[in-house]
Protein backbone atom coordinates (compact mmCIF):
# COMPACT_ATOMS: atom_id res chain seq x y z
CA UNK A 1 0.00 0.00 0.00
CA UNK A 2 1.69 3.28 -1.26
CA UNK A 3 -1.28 5.63 -0.60
CA UNK A 4 -4.56 5.60 1.53
CA UNK A 5 -7.44 7.51 0.78
CA UNK A 6 -9.97 8.37 3.07
CA UNK A 7 -12.89 9.35 1.30
CA UNK A 8 -15.57 11.22 2.82
CA UNK A 9 -19.10 10.16 1.56
CA UNK A 10 -21.50 12.43 3.39
CA UNK A 11 -24.18 10.86 5.66
CA UNK A 12 -26.37 8.46 3.54
CA UNK A 13 -27.41 10.82 0.78
CA UNK A 14 -25.71 9.32 -2.29
CA UNK A 15 -25.77 12.90 -3.80
CA UNK A 16 -23.20 14.05 -0.62
CA UNK A 17 -20.10 12.65 -2.63
CA UNK A 18 -18.31 15.36 -4.05
CA UNK A 19 -16.85 15.61 -7.53
CA UNK A 20 -13.36 15.46 -5.69
CA UNK A 21 -14.32 12.14 -3.86
CA UNK A 22 -15.56 10.47 -6.89
CA UNK A 23 -12.06 11.05 -8.87
CA UNK A 24 -10.45 9.89 -5.71
CA UNK A 25 -12.32 7.11 -5.91
CA UNK A 26 -11.82 6.31 -9.63
CA UNK A 27 -7.76 6.66 -9.25
CA UNK A 28 -7.91 4.09 -6.30
CA UNK A 29 -7.08 0.62 -7.11
CA UNK A 30 -9.36 -0.78 -4.66
CA UNK A 31 -12.38 -0.05 -2.82
CA UNK A 32 -12.42 -1.39 0.88
CA UNK A 33 -16.32 -1.62 2.32
CA UNK A 34 -16.36 -2.93 5.98
CA UNK A 35 -19.57 -4.73 6.84
CA UNK A 36 -20.54 -3.31 10.36
CA UNK A 37 -22.77 -7.14 11.67
CA UNK A 38 -26.61 -6.86 10.78
CA UNK A 39 -27.89 -3.80 12.15
CA UNK A 40 -25.98 -1.70 10.51
CA UNK A 41 -26.27 -3.20 7.28
CA UNK A 42 -27.60 -0.23 5.84
CA UNK A 43 -24.71 1.30 5.95
CA UNK A 44 -22.67 -0.83 3.90
CA UNK A 45 -25.69 -0.85 1.44
CA UNK A 46 -24.90 2.84 0.91
CA UNK A 47 -21.58 2.34 0.22
CA UNK A 48 -21.82 -0.13 -2.25
CA UNK A 49 -24.62 1.70 -4.16
CA UNK A 50 -22.12 4.52 -4.25
CA UNK A 51 -19.65 2.54 -5.54
CA UNK A 52 -21.96 0.94 -7.98
CA UNK A 53 -23.15 3.75 -9.59
CA UNK A 54 -19.60 5.92 -9.74
CA UNK A 55 -17.24 3.04 -10.91
CA UNK A 56 -19.85 0.67 -12.63
CA UNK A 57 -17.80 -2.88 -13.75
CA UNK A 58 -14.76 -1.38 -13.41
CA UNK A 59 -14.97 -1.61 -9.28
CA UNK A 60 -12.50 -3.54 -7.36
CA UNK A 61 -14.21 -3.96 -4.31
CA UNK A 62 -12.83 -5.69 -1.64
CA UNK A 63 -15.58 -6.06 1.47
CA UNK A 64 -14.42 -7.19 5.34
CA UNK A 65 -15.12 -8.16 8.76
CA UNK A 66 -15.02 -5.26 11.31
CA UNK A 67 -13.38 -6.21 14.55
CA UNK A 68 -15.48 -5.34 17.11
CA UNK A 69 -14.82 -3.40 20.53
CA UNK A 70 -15.06 -5.04 23.89
CA UNK A 71 -17.71 -3.20 25.59
CA UNK A 72 -16.83 -4.38 28.74
CA UNK A 73 -13.21 -3.07 29.35
CA UNK A 74 -12.28 0.24 30.25
CA UNK A 75 -12.91 2.63 27.66
CA UNK A 76 -10.54 4.81 26.18
CA UNK A 77 -8.04 1.42 26.37
CA UNK A 78 -11.10 -0.73 24.54
CA UNK A 79 -10.91 2.14 21.62
CA UNK A 80 -7.11 1.76 21.71
CA UNK A 81 -7.21 -2.01 21.44
CA UNK A 82 -9.66 -2.01 18.94
CA UNK A 83 -8.53 0.63 16.68
CA UNK A 84 -4.96 -1.67 16.05
CA UNK A 85 -7.79 -4.59 15.39
CA UNK A 86 -8.95 -2.69 12.66
CA UNK A 87 -5.92 -1.54 11.33
CA UNK A 88 -5.12 -5.37 11.39
CA UNK A 89 -8.32 -5.63 9.36
CA UNK A 90 -7.50 -2.81 6.89
CA UNK A 91 -4.16 -4.56 5.91
CA UNK A 92 -5.57 -7.92 5.79
CA UNK A 93 -7.88 -6.82 3.12
CA UNK A 94 -5.60 -5.16 0.71
CA UNK A 95 -5.56 -7.18 -2.25
CA UNK A 96 -1.70 -8.10 -3.41
CA UNK A 97 -0.21 -5.33 -6.02
CA UNK A 98 -2.65 -2.59 -4.48
CA UNK A 99 -1.03 0.34 -4.43
CA UNK A 100 -3.55 3.08 -4.39
CA UNK A 101 -6.28 2.06 -1.56
CA UNK A 102 -9.69 3.86 -0.75
CA UNK A 103 -11.77 3.75 2.44
CA UNK A 104 -15.24 5.75 2.14
CA UNK A 105 -15.87 7.49 5.05
CA UNK A 106 -19.39 8.36 7.28
CA UNK A 107 -19.52 12.01 6.98
CA UNK A 108 -16.02 13.49 6.64
CA UNK A 109 -12.52 12.35 8.27
CA UNK A 110 -12.09 15.01 10.45
CA UNK A 111 -15.14 14.90 13.05
CA UNK A 112 -15.41 12.21 15.64
CA UNK A 113 -14.25 9.86 12.75
CA UNK A 114 -11.11 7.38 13.82
CA UNK A 115 -10.13 6.73 10.47
CA UNK A 116 -6.84 8.71 10.46
CA UNK A 117 -5.79 7.44 13.86
CA UNK A 118 -6.06 3.76 12.14
CA UNK A 119 -4.22 5.21 9.11
CA UNK A 120 -1.35 6.32 11.62
CA UNK A 121 -0.96 2.74 12.56
CA UNK A 122 -0.21 1.59 8.99
CA UNK A 123 3.10 2.67 7.48
CA UNK A 124 1.27 4.37 4.09
CA UNK A 125 3.66 6.69 2.98
CA UNK A 126 1.03 9.31 1.92
CA UNK A 127 -2.66 9.39 3.50
CA UNK A 128 -5.00 11.53 1.31
CA UNK A 129 -8.21 12.81 2.58
CA UNK A 130 -10.89 14.21 0.69
CA UNK A 131 -13.42 15.83 2.53
CA UNK A 132 -16.80 14.95 2.62
CA UNK A 133 -20.17 16.69 4.10
CA UNK A 134 -20.86 15.76 7.88
CA UNK A 135 -24.15 15.51 9.55
CA UNK A 136 -23.79 18.61 11.22
CA UNK A 137 -23.76 20.26 7.98
CA UNK A 138 -26.69 17.83 6.55
CA UNK A 139 -28.33 18.54 9.82
CA UNK A 140 -28.51 22.47 9.86
CA UNK A 141 -28.71 22.00 6.01
CA UNK A 142 -32.22 20.05 7.10
CA UNK A 143 -33.46 22.82 9.35
CA UNK A 144 -32.27 25.35 7.38
CA UNK A 145 -30.35 26.98 9.94
CA UNK A 146 -27.21 28.44 10.63
CA UNK A 147 -25.04 26.82 13.31
CA UNK A 148 -23.78 29.58 14.64
CA UNK A 149 -24.90 33.32 15.85
CA UNK A 150 -23.53 36.25 14.38
CA UNK A 151 -20.27 36.33 15.04
CA UNK A 152 -20.36 33.74 18.06
CA UNK A 153 -18.65 31.02 19.31
CA UNK A 154 -19.74 27.42 18.85
CA UNK A 155 -18.72 23.99 20.42
CA UNK A 156 -19.01 20.70 19.64
CA UNK A 157 -19.18 18.02 21.64
CA UNK A 158 -20.35 14.41 22.66
CA UNK A 159 -23.14 13.11 24.50
CA UNK A 160 -20.90 11.94 27.36
CA UNK A 161 -19.42 15.17 27.92
CA UNK A 162 -22.36 16.91 27.98
CA UNK A 163 -23.78 14.69 30.44
CA UNK A 164 -20.52 14.49 32.73
CA UNK A 165 -19.74 18.56 32.24
CA UNK A 166 -22.97 20.19 31.82
CA UNK A 167 -23.48 23.31 29.46
CA UNK A 168 -20.02 24.07 27.90
CA UNK A 169 -18.89 27.58 29.42
CA UNK A 170 -17.88 30.02 26.53
CA UNK A 171 -20.66 29.29 24.33
CA UNK A 172 -24.39 29.65 23.60
CA UNK A 173 -24.54 27.02 20.70
CA UNK A 174 -23.78 23.52 21.56
CA UNK A 175 -23.70 20.57 18.80
CA UNK A 176 -23.72 17.44 19.87
CA UNK A 177 -22.92 14.31 17.97
CA UNK A 178 -22.47 10.63 19.63
CA UNK A 179 -25.23 11.01 22.12
CA UNK A 180 -26.71 7.18 22.60
CA UNK A 181 -28.40 8.27 25.87
CA UNK A 182 -30.12 11.45 25.25
CA UNK A 183 -28.30 13.79 27.04
CA UNK A 184 -30.25 16.39 26.38
CA UNK A 185 -32.92 15.63 28.46
CA UNK A 186 -30.92 15.69 31.51
CA UNK A 187 -30.16 19.39 31.11
CA UNK A 188 -32.50 22.21 32.54
CA UNK A 189 -34.40 23.10 29.57
CA UNK A 190 -35.04 26.72 30.31
CA UNK A 191 -34.44 28.87 27.81
CA UNK A 192 -33.11 26.50 25.40
CA UNK A 193 -33.90 25.65 21.75
CA UNK A 194 -33.46 22.40 19.99
CA UNK A 195 -33.07 21.47 16.43
CA UNK A 196 -32.98 17.22 16.16
CA UNK A 197 -33.00 15.02 13.63
CA UNK A 198 -32.07 11.29 12.87
CA UNK A 199 -30.55 9.42 9.74
CA UNK A 200 -29.90 13.27 8.57
CA UNK A 201 -29.71 13.36 4.74
CA UNK A 202 -31.34 9.74 4.41
CA UNK A 203 -34.50 8.69 3.28
CA UNK A 204 -35.28 7.69 6.71
CA UNK A 205 -34.60 11.02 8.02
CA UNK A 206 -36.25 12.60 10.94
CA UNK A 207 -36.48 16.04 12.25
CA UNK A 208 -38.08 17.70 15.08
CA UNK A 209 -37.12 21.62 16.45
CA UNK A 210 -38.43 23.67 19.06
CA UNK A 211 -38.34 25.00 22.34
CA UNK A 212 -36.17 21.98 24.84
CA UNK A 213 -39.09 21.98 27.49
CA UNK A 214 -41.51 20.88 24.85
CA UNK A 215 -40.03 18.44 22.56
CA UNK A 216 -38.19 16.56 24.53
CA UNK A 217 -40.91 13.93 25.88
CA UNK A 218 -41.40 13.85 21.39
CA UNK A 219 -37.94 13.49 20.62
CA UNK A 220 -37.18 10.58 23.29
CA UNK A 221 -40.39 8.69 21.90
CA UNK A 222 -39.23 9.34 17.63
CA UNK A 223 -36.26 8.14 18.65
CA UNK A 224 -37.11 5.13 20.25
CA UNK A 225 -39.74 3.89 17.96
CA UNK A 226 -37.74 4.59 14.94
CA UNK A 227 -34.92 2.68 16.52
CA UNK A 228 -37.15 -0.24 16.89
CA UNK A 229 -38.15 0.17 13.34
CA UNK A 230 -35.14 0.44 11.82
CA UNK A 231 -32.14 -1.66 14.05
CA UNK A 232 -29.88 1.29 14.39
CA UNK A 233 -30.35 4.95 14.66
CA UNK A 234 -28.04 7.60 14.03
CA UNK A 235 -28.71 11.03 15.89
CA UNK A 236 -27.61 14.70 16.43
CA UNK A 237 -28.85 17.77 17.59
CA UNK A 238 -27.58 21.44 17.79
CA UNK A 239 -28.89 23.51 21.23
CA UNK A 240 -29.13 27.08 21.52
CA UNK A 241 -29.08 29.57 25.06
CA UNK A 242 -31.39 32.57 25.11
CA UNK B 1 -39.52 33.95 -6.32
CA UNK B 2 -41.20 30.33 -4.86
CA UNK B 3 -37.58 28.47 -3.66
CA UNK B 4 -34.39 29.99 -2.89
CA UNK B 5 -32.01 27.11 -3.13
CA UNK B 6 -28.77 28.09 -0.98
CA UNK B 7 -26.46 25.99 -2.59
CA UNK B 8 -22.64 25.33 -0.72
CA UNK B 9 -19.62 25.20 -3.03
CA UNK B 10 -16.81 24.00 -0.81
CA UNK B 11 -13.71 26.50 -1.06
CA UNK B 12 -11.88 27.13 -4.04
CA UNK B 13 -11.74 23.30 -5.77
CA UNK B 14 -14.47 23.23 -8.38
CA UNK B 15 -14.58 19.89 -7.24
CA UNK B 16 -15.72 20.15 -3.89
CA UNK B 17 -19.38 20.47 -5.52
CA UNK B 18 -21.28 17.82 -4.59
CA UNK B 19 -23.88 15.87 -6.72
CA UNK B 20 -26.58 17.50 -5.11
CA UNK B 21 -25.14 20.66 -5.30
CA UNK B 22 -25.12 20.02 -9.34
CA UNK B 23 -28.11 18.85 -9.19
CA UNK B 24 -29.75 21.82 -7.59
CA UNK B 25 -28.01 24.34 -9.75
CA UNK B 26 -29.29 22.64 -12.48
CA UNK B 27 -33.36 22.75 -11.27
CA UNK B 28 -32.92 26.54 -10.47
CA UNK B 29 -34.11 28.80 -12.80
CA UNK B 30 -31.55 31.19 -12.56
CA UNK B 31 -28.12 30.95 -10.44
CA UNK B 32 -27.30 34.81 -9.37
CA UNK B 33 -23.66 35.20 -8.90
CA UNK B 34 -22.33 38.67 -6.50
CA UNK B 35 -19.69 40.52 -8.27
CA UNK B 36 -17.70 41.31 -4.72
CA UNK B 37 -15.07 44.10 -6.12
CA UNK B 38 -11.70 43.59 -7.46
CA UNK B 39 -10.08 42.36 -5.05
CA UNK B 40 -12.03 39.30 -4.70
CA UNK B 41 -12.89 38.43 -8.34
CA UNK B 42 -11.15 35.10 -8.19
CA UNK B 43 -14.30 33.98 -6.48
CA UNK B 44 -16.66 35.23 -8.50
CA UNK B 45 -14.64 33.80 -11.54
CA UNK B 46 -15.20 30.79 -9.38
CA UNK B 47 -18.70 30.54 -9.57
CA UNK B 48 -18.76 31.31 -13.14
CA UNK B 49 -16.33 28.44 -13.71
CA UNK B 50 -18.62 26.08 -11.85
CA UNK B 51 -22.04 27.35 -13.57
CA UNK B 52 -20.10 27.01 -17.04
CA UNK B 53 -18.55 22.95 -16.35
CA UNK B 54 -21.91 22.01 -14.74
CA UNK B 55 -24.41 24.30 -16.76
CA UNK B 56 -23.04 24.79 -19.51
CA UNK B 57 -24.81 26.70 -22.74
CA UNK B 58 -28.42 25.81 -20.81
CA UNK B 59 -26.87 28.37 -17.87
CA UNK B 60 -29.65 31.89 -16.91
CA UNK B 61 -26.58 33.71 -15.12
CA UNK B 62 -27.41 36.99 -13.65
CA UNK B 63 -24.50 38.87 -11.89
CA UNK B 64 -25.31 41.53 -9.93
CA UNK B 65 -23.28 43.94 -7.21
CA UNK B 66 -23.17 43.35 -3.54
CA UNK B 67 -23.48 46.49 -1.66
CA UNK B 68 -20.43 47.31 1.07
CA UNK B 69 -20.92 47.21 4.49
CA UNK B 70 -20.30 50.35 6.10
CA UNK B 71 -16.83 50.11 7.63
CA UNK B 72 -17.13 53.51 9.91
CA UNK B 73 -20.78 52.72 11.92
CA UNK B 74 -21.00 50.09 14.64
CA UNK B 75 -20.47 46.50 13.77
CA UNK B 76 -23.99 44.70 14.58
CA UNK B 77 -25.93 47.78 13.43
CA UNK B 78 -24.08 48.04 10.58
CA UNK B 79 -24.24 44.25 9.59
CA UNK B 80 -28.17 44.56 10.11
CA UNK B 81 -28.47 47.44 7.45
CA UNK B 82 -25.78 45.42 5.16
CA UNK B 83 -28.06 42.29 4.83
CA UNK B 84 -31.03 44.31 4.83
CA UNK B 85 -29.34 45.99 1.35
CA UNK B 86 -27.97 42.48 0.27
CA UNK B 87 -31.46 41.43 0.57
CA UNK B 88 -32.84 44.05 -1.62
CA UNK B 89 -29.87 43.20 -4.54
CA UNK B 90 -30.96 39.34 -4.25
CA UNK B 91 -34.45 40.87 -5.35
CA UNK B 92 -33.52 43.69 -8.07
CA UNK B 93 -31.26 40.77 -9.64
CA UNK B 94 -34.18 38.00 -9.99
CA UNK B 95 -35.34 38.35 -13.87
CA UNK B 96 -39.38 38.62 -14.18
CA UNK B 97 -40.50 34.95 -14.52
CA UNK B 98 -38.10 33.19 -12.66
CA UNK B 99 -39.50 30.84 -9.90
CA UNK B 100 -36.61 29.10 -8.56
CA UNK B 101 -33.24 30.85 -7.45
CA UNK B 102 -29.97 29.72 -6.98
CA UNK B 103 -27.09 31.83 -4.61
CA UNK B 104 -23.70 29.83 -4.86
CA UNK B 105 -22.49 29.73 -1.46
CA UNK B 106 -18.77 29.74 -0.46
CA UNK B 107 -18.25 26.43 1.81
CA UNK B 108 -21.84 26.40 3.86
CA UNK B 109 -24.34 27.95 4.27
CA UNK B 110 -24.26 27.14 8.08
CA UNK B 111 -21.06 28.04 9.05
CA UNK B 112 -19.96 32.14 9.83
CA UNK B 113 -22.66 32.73 6.77
CA UNK B 114 -24.97 35.42 6.32
CA UNK B 115 -27.24 33.70 3.13
CA UNK B 116 -30.12 32.37 5.63
CA UNK B 117 -30.14 35.70 7.81
CA UNK B 118 -30.47 37.79 4.40
CA UNK B 119 -32.93 34.98 3.59
CA UNK B 120 -35.30 35.52 6.22
CA UNK B 121 -35.73 39.35 4.93
CA UNK B 122 -37.43 38.18 1.88
CA UNK B 123 -40.45 36.66 1.48
CA UNK B 124 -39.71 33.13 -0.29
CA UNK B 125 -42.09 30.22 0.84
CA UNK B 126 -39.08 27.86 0.41
CA UNK B 127 -35.80 28.21 1.49
CA UNK B 128 -33.72 25.18 0.34
CA UNK B 129 -29.58 24.60 1.79
CA UNK B 130 -27.45 22.42 0.46
CA UNK B 131 -24.70 21.65 2.34
CA UNK B 132 -21.15 22.01 1.07
CA UNK B 133 -17.78 21.70 1.98
CA UNK B 134 -16.15 24.42 4.69
CA UNK B 135 -12.85 25.80 4.97
CA UNK B 136 -12.45 24.04 7.76
CA UNK B 137 -12.77 20.80 6.68
CA UNK B 138 -10.62 21.66 3.50
CA UNK B 139 -7.58 22.83 6.05
CA UNK B 140 -7.80 19.38 8.27
CA UNK B 141 -7.97 17.57 4.94
CA UNK B 142 -5.14 19.01 3.85
CA UNK B 143 -3.35 18.68 7.26
CA UNK B 144 -4.55 15.18 7.40
CA UNK B 145 -5.62 15.80 10.98
CA UNK B 146 -8.97 15.12 12.84
CA UNK B 147 -10.55 18.23 14.30
CA UNK B 148 -10.91 16.73 17.06
CA UNK B 149 -9.07 14.32 20.15
CA UNK B 150 -10.86 11.16 20.89
CA UNK B 151 -14.35 11.93 22.67
CA UNK B 152 -13.29 15.01 23.04
CA UNK B 153 -14.93 18.71 22.33
CA UNK B 154 -14.13 21.57 19.67
CA UNK B 155 -14.67 25.41 19.91
CA UNK B 156 -15.26 26.83 16.85
CA UNK B 157 -14.45 30.70 17.46
CA UNK B 158 -13.24 33.97 15.34
CA UNK B 159 -10.83 35.68 15.34
CA UNK B 160 -12.63 38.87 17.46
CA UNK B 161 -13.50 36.21 19.95
CA UNK B 162 -10.26 34.56 20.75
CA UNK B 163 -8.95 38.30 21.36
CA UNK B 164 -11.26 39.27 23.19
CA UNK B 165 -11.99 36.76 25.48
CA UNK B 166 -8.57 34.38 25.23
CA UNK B 167 -8.92 30.56 24.80
CA UNK B 168 -12.00 29.54 25.61
CA UNK B 169 -12.65 27.20 29.10
CA UNK B 170 -13.94 23.56 28.57
CA UNK B 171 -12.20 22.64 24.84
CA UNK B 172 -8.71 21.95 23.98
CA UNK B 173 -8.99 22.22 20.47
CA UNK B 174 -10.71 25.68 19.04
CA UNK B 175 -10.60 26.31 15.37
CA UNK B 176 -10.65 29.90 14.09
CA UNK B 177 -11.98 31.86 11.62
CA UNK B 178 -12.64 35.43 10.29
CA UNK B 179 -9.28 36.20 11.84
CA UNK B 180 -7.92 39.15 10.21
CA UNK B 181 -6.06 40.17 12.78
CA UNK B 182 -3.59 37.42 13.42
CA UNK B 183 -5.09 36.55 17.30
CA UNK B 184 -2.82 33.81 17.78
CA UNK B 185 -0.07 35.85 17.97
CA UNK B 186 -1.71 37.20 20.72
CA UNK B 187 -1.81 33.80 23.27
CA UNK B 188 0.80 32.62 25.33
CA UNK B 189 2.40 29.64 22.73
CA UNK B 190 3.40 27.39 25.78
CA UNK B 191 1.83 24.06 24.71
CA UNK B 192 -0.18 24.73 21.88
CA UNK B 193 -0.02 23.66 17.96
CA UNK B 194 -1.11 25.25 15.20
CA UNK B 195 -2.57 23.75 12.01
CA UNK B 196 -3.05 27.37 9.90
CA UNK B 197 -4.32 27.22 6.16
CA UNK B 198 -4.83 30.06 3.72
CA UNK B 199 -6.83 29.75 0.57
CA UNK B 200 -7.47 25.98 1.35
CA UNK B 201 -8.38 24.09 -1.49
CA UNK B 202 -7.92 26.52 -4.05
CA UNK B 203 -4.24 26.37 -6.14
CA UNK B 204 -2.53 29.12 -4.20
CA UNK B 205 -3.18 27.14 -0.99
CA UNK B 206 -0.46 27.50 1.57
CA UNK B 207 -0.08 25.05 4.90
CA UNK B 208 1.87 25.78 7.71
CA UNK B 209 1.73 23.10 10.87
CA UNK B 210 4.08 22.73 14.17
CA UNK B 211 4.34 24.74 17.80
CA UNK B 212 3.08 27.86 17.69
CA UNK B 213 5.73 29.01 19.25
CA UNK B 214 8.08 28.63 16.73
CA UNK B 215 5.48 29.00 13.65
CA UNK B 216 3.83 32.16 14.65
CA UNK B 217 6.23 34.74 12.84
CA UNK B 218 6.58 32.43 10.21
CA UNK B 219 2.69 32.12 9.08
CA UNK B 220 2.66 35.99 10.07
CA UNK B 221 5.47 36.41 7.16
CA UNK B 222 3.57 34.07 4.88
CA UNK B 223 0.11 35.75 5.50
CA UNK B 224 1.46 39.09 4.20
CA UNK B 225 3.36 37.94 1.42
CA UNK B 226 0.65 35.76 0.10
CA UNK B 227 -1.92 39.05 0.87
CA UNK B 228 0.32 41.12 -0.83
CA UNK B 229 0.67 38.76 -4.28
CA UNK B 230 -3.10 37.74 -4.66
CA UNK B 231 -4.14 40.84 -3.06
CA UNK B 232 -6.61 39.28 -0.92
CA UNK B 233 -6.50 36.57 1.28
CA UNK B 234 -8.83 33.58 3.46
CA UNK B 235 -7.35 31.94 6.31
CA UNK B 236 -8.12 29.33 9.04
CA UNK B 237 -6.71 27.45 11.45
CA UNK B 238 -7.18 24.90 14.27
CA UNK B 239 -4.97 24.94 17.62
CA UNK B 240 -4.58 22.97 20.28
CA UNK B 241 -3.45 22.55 23.79
CA UNK B 242 -1.24 19.96 25.32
Amino acid sequence: MQELFLIGIGTGNPDHVTLEGIRAMREADVVLIPRKGEEKSDLADLRRQIVAVHLGAQARVVEFDLPVRDARAEYYDAVERWHDAIAQSWRAAVPEGAARVALLIWGDASLYDSSLRIAGRLDVPRVRVVPGITSLQALTAAHAIPLNEVGAPVMITTGRQLRDNGWPKDANTVAVMLDGSCSFSGLDPAGLHIWWGAYVGMEQEILIAGPLAEMSGDILSARAAARERHGWIMDIYVLRRG
